[in-house]
C-alpha cells in the first residue's frame, strides 16, 4: 500500500504551503514524524477495503481485526517507535452479521492488547464493501529511522524469512489441505508486526535505514533506493526462504523466490546498518531474542534493485505487489 | 457520523485495556484527547463512503474534496482547537479519471491553506467506489469543550442558521434552478468549519459543553444530554432559519423546522455556557467577528431533548439523520 500516487498527491497539496520544521518528515515514509517536546510522534494510516486487499472467502472476521491493525502497527515498527493508540474508521455492508462484527473486534482485541495500544476514536458506516481504516500513534525517544538513510556500503538485512505470506494466500486460492500448512497460512493472516525488535534496532542508533516489506522486497527496497538516491544488490542464494515455503510451492509448481522477493505482505523489517555494526546486531538480537535475522546484501551507488545469482545480475528493481 | 456503534465497539475493545490517564477523553467526544505537555492534542477520524455519504451526481470532484476535510476541521473546531495537520486515505474507482482526482485535490487544497493544515500521510487504493478516510490532528492550550460538560440552567447556542445545508440537498435532489438557491447548495457543498469561533471561546473559558450539528440539531443535542446526563429544551420560535431555506422549504412543500431540527451538515457549533456569560460571550463575538449567534433554549434535568412551541411540548430526543 506504498502506492506513488499518494506521493504524487503531498506534493501538489504541500507545493505551496510551508510545513512546519517540526514535521520531521511526511512524504514517502512509513509514517510521518512530528517532534514536540524532545520525543518523535509518528502517524500513519492504511486503508483496507474488501476485494482489493482481502476477501472475505479467504479471511475470517476475527482474522482481518487482528491483520488489520497488524499491518498499521507494522508501520510503526518500521521506523523503530512504540505504537500506543489508534482510531478505526469501519465501513460495514448489510449482510456483515452482528457475529462478524463481534468476530472482527476480538481480533482488533487480541492484537491490541498484545502490543498495548489503545483505541482512541473512530467512526462506522454503512457500506457496500467491508472497508477498513485504521490510524495509528506511535512514539519514541530515539531518532525514528528513515527510509532516506541508507548509505552506499551499507549491509541490508531482513528480519525473517520471505514469502511464507504469499505462500498462505495461494494455499488458501487453491484449495490446499490447510493442515498441511498452517504457518504459511498464519502468516497470512496472522502478520506479526516487528515492533519489539524495531525498538530494539532504535536503542542500538545503529541503523540506516528501515521499511517494513509490505509489498515485496523487490518494491521495499526500491522505496529505500529512491529516498535515499542509492542502489542496492541483494544475493538470490541469501534470500531466506522457509523449507515449508518450498514445499508449498513445489506443490503448486511456483517459484518460492518469486514470493519472497515479489509477493508482498510478509511484515518482516527490512533494514540496513554500516558492515562494522553487524557482529553488535546479530548479537545483540540473539541474545534479546535468541533469532537470526538474515544479512541479504548490500546498499550500492546507482538506482537500481539487483538480484546477483551465480549465472546472472537481474534487474529488479520496483518489481514488487501493488494494489494500483 | 456519530453511531453509537462506534462507541459499542470502543467500550468492548477497551473493556479489559487500561487507558493511560493522559488520554482525556476517547470515547463519545468529536475527538479524542491526548494531553501532553501541558497542551492537548486533539485526533478525529471519519470515513465518508460514496452513495452512503454523497452520490457523484450532486456533489463535483473539487466539492467532495473540499467537503470531506470540511467536516474534520469541524470536529477539532466543536473541541476548540486549532487543526493543524491531516492524513487522508482515499480508494478511487476506475471511472474516477485523472482530471477528477486533480480537482478532487485542489479541493482539498483550498480548505488545508484557508486553515492552514497540513498533510503528512495517507494511503491510496483501488476500490469500486469512492472512500475517503481522514484523520485530523488538532491542538489546544485551553481546555477543550467536551460534550459532557453541560450543566442545568447552562444556556443553549448555536452559531449560524440552521437547515441551509439539508435545504441545498434538497434542491439539488429536486432539479430546482441552482441560481436561486446559491448559499443553500453552498452551505450544503462547502460547509465552513467553525475554526475561529471555536478559538475564540475556547479563550474565553466560558463553554461548558460544545458539538457540531452534523446530524441535526435534535440527535447532537441529546449527545450533549446524554454525555452530561442532562436534558434540554429548546425553543421552536427561536430556532435560526434563513429567508432563503424557508423560501426553499416553501416551494418544495417541506417544513423547514424539519430541515433545521434533523437535516444534518450544517456544521454550526451547539454550545452551552452559564446564563451569566451571556452578554459577554454576544459581545465578544459580535466585537471579533461581526456576527450573532442565536440562544435556542437551555439545560434542563432529566434526559430528554424537548422541542417547546406555543401549542405543544415535544420530545425529539435524538431524531437526527443517521447514515446507520
Amino acid at each position: 500500500m506504498k502506492e506513488k500516487n499518494i506521493i504524487e498527491l503531498f506534493k501538489i497539496i504541500t507545493k505551496d504551503l510551508t510545513v512546519p520544521s517540526f514535521v520531521k518528515k511526511g512524504i514517502g515514509e512509513d509514517a510521518a514524524v512530528l517532534e514536540i517536546g524532545g520525543s518523535y510522534y509518528l502517524i500513519t494510516t492504511d486503508l483496507l477495503i474488501e476485494d482489493t486487499h482481502f476477501k472475505q472467502k479467504w479471511i475470517s472476521p476475527f482474522a482481518l481485526g487482528y491483520k488489520a491493525l497488524a499491518v498499521n502497527l507494522s508501520d510503526i515498527a518500521a521506523m523503530g517507535g512504540k505504537p500506543e493508540y489508534f482510531l478505526i474508521s469501519i465501513g460495514i455492508p448489510k449482510d456483515f452479521s452482528s457475529k462478524d462484527i463481534d468476530e472482527l473486534i476480538k481480533g482488533l482485541k487480541k492484537i491490541a492488547q498484545k502490543y498495548q495500544v489503545f483505541l482512541i476514536g473512530g467512526d462506522t458506516v454503512r457500506a457496500e464493501k467491508i472497508v477498513i481504516n485504521i490510524t495509528v500513534l506511535g512514539k519514541t525517544e530515539k531518532k525514528p529511522f528513515f527510509r532516506s538513510g541508507a548509505k552506499v556500503g551499507d549491509i541490508i538485512l531482513v528480519s525473517r524469512f520471505l514469502g511464507d505470506a504469499a505462500a498462505g494466500l495461494a494455499i488458501l486460492e487453491n484449495n490446499l489441505n490447510q493442515k498441511d500448512f498452517l504457518s504459511l497460512i498464519n502468516a497470512h493472516l496472522f502478520p506479526e508486526p516487528e515492533v519489539d525488535l524495531g525498538l530494539y534496532l532504535a536503542e542500538t542508533q545503529l541503523v540506516h535505514a528501515a521499511i517494513d516489506i509490505s509489498d515485496g522486497i523487490a518494491s521495499d527496497l526500491m522505496w529505500i533506493c529512491e529516498e535515499s538516491n542509492v542502489g542496492a544488490k541483494i544475493y538470490k542464494t541469501k534470500i531466506p526462504i522457509s523449507s515449508i515455503c518450498k514445499k508449498a510451492a513445489h506443490k503448486l509448481n511456483k517459484n518460492p523466490l518469486e514470493w519472497a522477493l515479489s509477493g508482498g505482505e510478509d511484515y518482516a523489517l527490512l533494514f540496513t546498518i554500516p558492515p562494522n555494526a553487524l557482529k553488535q546486531i546479530k548479537e545483540g538480537i540473539w541474545k534479546k531474542f535468541k533469532r537470526e535475522v538474515f544479512v541479504i546484501g548490500e546498499i550500492t551507488e546507482g538506482n537500481k534493485v539487483l538480484l546477483v545469482s551465480e549465472k546472472k545480475i537481474i534487474d529488479i528493481s520496483g518489481k514488487g505487489f501493488s494494489h494500483f
